[in-house]
């Protein structure tokens, strides 16, 4: 749906191999390897075809962008190692990459463990949890993860941030579709209040406080000052279990901008505690049910987590193209040429 | 201060010795060995020095009815195991013995392997979540404890019961007091609809659904309708994670009233993740940084999960007493006078 975005801003429409190709080509010109622009693109990719468009292409400029103002990082290394464990240094390479390494190594341990615990630091910009899940759950294993970062929400009943937006997901394989929750703790997402400060447009009452502590709907103070956290005090309290998670896995409490973001993730095969066969057919047959509840007076089907995703996935690959912000690709475009 | 409790009951001023007395002794009348007695009395006696009466003696009646109208439980049972996980079969005891047990053992293999999950099924009545964490916490650990149970609450958007009120909690240690997240996924408690059920009065707006799937503030309908989830869409995510997670450890997804609960636990040594008297550090100074918020206007200090139960359990034991409702008293005495 071409101007159908939030945004005026004109939009092209591409088909899926060249956005694919597009934006591993401009990664590969910004120096990453073809391995590594793979495993950046395929993730941001599932991000446009989830219609996530902010979290998309777009990123990739953003990545880019980052990669070229601060020193090369490092590569990624292991701090800490036991057979059911891993604390990864993240040498501040971009989440993407450094979420799929703690990945890979948690299931590695999972599958001859039974479960596993793998913490990274020194990242930025992992994407969503539900990518990484989605990897967790083909292993046929129950996964937690967990991400902090620097300081944009009050606690409740507080006016400076304390927590990053920190998200925090869990994933379940059944017989059926997975379950996949995937939330965010802050009552509004970092990508909405950067769009409404670039639109000069006001955010909803209720959502930030200005530097000063007082509610505000101005966007570039709500960046300055803090955004409301998610479900009251009980919310609040999940927003801290999340920051202290990722300084579990060695991230600082307090990092600057976009760097130092902590990722734990928890994995466990569900045949360390019963039949695994079992529990997905069992956890199939209880999210069915939940789907069936009888709605509200005037509501639609009761919704499971990650469901209305992947409807969405599956039309966008049936569609075979993607809407992007024009200028997205003309920026990708000119990066790729200036090799 | 006697009579400020939500009944008009009438109740006594118990000094603590004698209350713990009390219920061990009647504990003991109704077949719980010297051991199985000082257990549960540990765990009743903490919900009433944290205030929380209708969790404290009053639920040992609740567990001497229970055992006097079912078949008598088998012994707590393992039934698969591995270095680093186990799963019980509870044997329809009740859940403060189930869930000491599979703590003891996530602890054991905690301290051996720096993780452990352990699940436990067929059980009921496991109490305050984070009484278990105080212990994880004290063993130096992490602790994530979630648990399932009959069929009470609505999913977002629906007007059936799927979802048990759910509870899930955090515990982390620090250098200075724990951080304990323990909440219900509802937006009331059980005890709430059946003290409101008890004394005829009405539930607040919003919380209940009939069995018809209209909106209710009868207590009665509501135990035979549904509760309200809390959190809308992302709560209601969170209760079918904690479902799922209960269903992991070997629960029915649909227990009939107090059985086959299910609880989960994962247990992490900070130390296999990085320099863990480092971590107790840095998670209480981000917790007094979390403390020291300013905060919004005309409010009080910004408070961290556990805090005000620790600062309530600390003035009962300095008050010496516990004010417990005089039909409870009177019937544990019966109950210990009829051996």
């Amino acid at each position: 749906m071409p101007g159908s975005t939030t945004t005026s801003a004109p939009t092209v429409d591409l088909p899926l191999a060249d956005a694919l190709r597009l934006v591993t080509d401009a990664l590969g010109a910004a120096g990453y390897t073809s391995a590594e622009a793979a495993v950046i693109a395929d993730h941001l990719m599932d991000c446009e075809l989830r219609g996530l468009s902010y979290a998309g292409l777009a990123r990739a400029v953003s990545v880019i962008e980052r990669i070229r103002a601060t020193p090369p990082p490092q590569p990624i290394r292991i701090d800490r190692e036991t057979p059911v464990s891993a604390a990864l240094d993240g040498g501040d390479q971009v989440g993407y990459l450094v979420a799929t390494r703690a990945i890979d190594i948690a299931l590695e341990k999972a599958r001859t463990q039974g479960i596993a615990v793998v913490g990274a630091r020194e990242t930025w910009y992992t994407g969503m949890f539900s990518y990484y899940l989605e990897r967790v759950i083909d292993a046929g294993f129950v996964g937690m993860i967990a991400g902090s970062g620097p300081a944009l929400v009050a606690p409740h009943g507080g006016t400076e941030s304390r927590f990053s937006t920190n998200p925090i997901a869990f994933g379940f394989p059944t017989a059926d579709r997975p379950v996949i929750w995937d939330i965010g703790t802050s009552l509004i997402t970092h990508a909405e209040v950067t769009l409404a400060a670039r639109l000069d447009e006001p955010l909803p009452d209720g959502k930030a406080y200005d530097p000063e502590g007082r509610p505000t709907t101005d966007a570039a103070a709500a960046l300055q000052g803090a955004f409301t956290v998610w479900g009251g005090h009980k919310g609040s309290g999940l927003a801290l279990v999340v920051h202290l998670l990722g300084m579990l896995a060695g991230a600082s409490a307090t990092p600057v901008g976009a760097s130092d973001c902590g990722f734990l993730a928890v994995v466990v095969d569900p045949s360390a505690l019963g039949d695994a066969d079992d529990y997905r057919a069992r956890a199939a047959e209880f999210a069915e049910s939940v789907r069936a509840t009888r709605p509200v007076e005037g509501g639609g089907a009761v919704r499971v987590p990650f469901d209305r995703s992947a409807v969405q996935r599956t039309e966008t690959l049936r569609r075979g193209t993607i809407e992007v912000t024009a200028r997205v690709v003309d920026t990708l475009r000119q990066i790729t040429l200036a090799i």
